[in-house]
């Protein structure tokens, strides 16, 4: 991976869009944190800045897919199926991660919603069928993402069916103080990831915390060797 | 809850059932391991024990469930529609704790199956009007938990939609050396525990562990504080 890679971040506004906006410019790239109303994003990122000198810029979200090397989904899970398909062109064959969790709500609290493609993550493949698509980054709490003298305190599970894909958004995991980057299988799986933020959300709520997740008895020694494996540019394993 | 209990392990023969024998055994509960076949059951057990002197008996999965206190539901998901009907009156208004995970397996690792009531624990729960259904134990490692001398290093999620159920068996997950019991919601929720484990499975095949999860920044006084709420005897809280 190069030390410093572009970051389109589409739908970036929000609190996730914000605080990963921020972990991936302290850890040297440069963000393109991209909304359908570009003046709204340039307000975010001044707001965001706060003063500090970090290479985040707030752009029209075809602009931050255009001049991204790796693109983030982030915005809600109503607004990916309305807006991919006019995202397409500008995305192109690029690594594409799925942060979206598809979560519906009512008086019993969260629920993950039916997703006719399986997941958020396999329907943003579907309508981006050039991109790769890797689904991540869904127990990132985002109150701990946006306070950068926080740690963030959790692994980043990775699904995804390219396996060089993964590698590089595990990289980009570990680049986050406190996160690690796992590799958590096919992209078929990406909807217990999605499934999951709903468990962490009545957590959340239950005992008052910002909870994450651990994968207990990996080392990490062990899990950067194997991640290793992940990264050969280009390279494909068949299966997991 | 009672210092000792009867835990009832209804297809208790395979690798989870006698772990969880063995460890709710080290507790010091009494446990009924039940199968289909009583001589199978006594014979497992007689492997389990070893020489060691712990009150563990193989007997038929239907006194497993009429001797129990509590019944664990660790048969294959196969088998739990098969025979839950049948066993429907022996269990009566138990807590019954299921820890069944529907998956299938194809040459791209384990899938989550598809369950019409949503998940094993709502099916459970739809086959026993009269129970009380909780999920939990689905990340607990069975070759760890057969090992006496090692700790099984995972959170117990709990999902459920009676609190003091939910309670009890946060209680017994406490008493497992290692394990946690927290409080993941209601039973609506069980299929993001049972989906969760095919991404266990597929980390422990990548990673070459045997792995469980933690829910980090769960404090543990702040956990059996807010564990201790769920646990009035009777009493039922609505939501989570």
């Amino acid at each position: 991976m190069p030390d410093q890679l572009t970051i389109g971040l589409l739908g970036g506004t929000g609190p996730q869009g914000r605080g990963l906006a921020l972990r991936m410019a302290l850890a040297g790239h440069r963000v393109l944190l991209g909304s359908r109303d570009p003046e709204r994003a340039a307000a975010v990122v001044a707001d965001l800045l706060g003063g500090r000198d970090l290479p985040i810029w707030g752009v029209a979200n075809r602009d931050a897919a255009e001049g991204a090397d790796v693109v983030f989904l982030v915005f809600p899970f109503a607004g990916q199926a309305e807006m991919l398909p006019g995202l397409a062109g500008a995305i192109g064959a690029k690594v594409v991660v799925d942060v979206i969790n598809p979560l519906g709500w009512d008086e019993a609290g969260p629920r993950l919603l039916e997703v006719p493609e399986g997941s958020a993550a396999e329907q943003a493949q579907a309508l981006l069928p050039a991109a790769t698509v890797v689904a991540a980054f869904h127990h990132a709490a985002p109150r701990l993402l946006a306070d950068p003298d926080r740690e963030v305190e959790t692994d980043v599970l990775v699904a995804g069916d390219d396996q060089a894909a993964k590698g590089l958004v595990a990289e980009l995991a570990d680049q986050i103080p406190g996160c690690r980057g796992v590799d958590a299988g096919p992209l078929r799986l990406a909807r217990q990831l999605e499934g999951f933020t709903a468990v962490i959300v009545v957590v959340n709520r239950r005992y008052r915390i910002h909870a994450g997740l651990r994968i207990s008895r990996l080392g990490d020694d062990k899990r950067r060797r194997v991640n290793a494996d992940l990264r050969p540019a280009g390279a494909r394993e068949e299966g997991s």
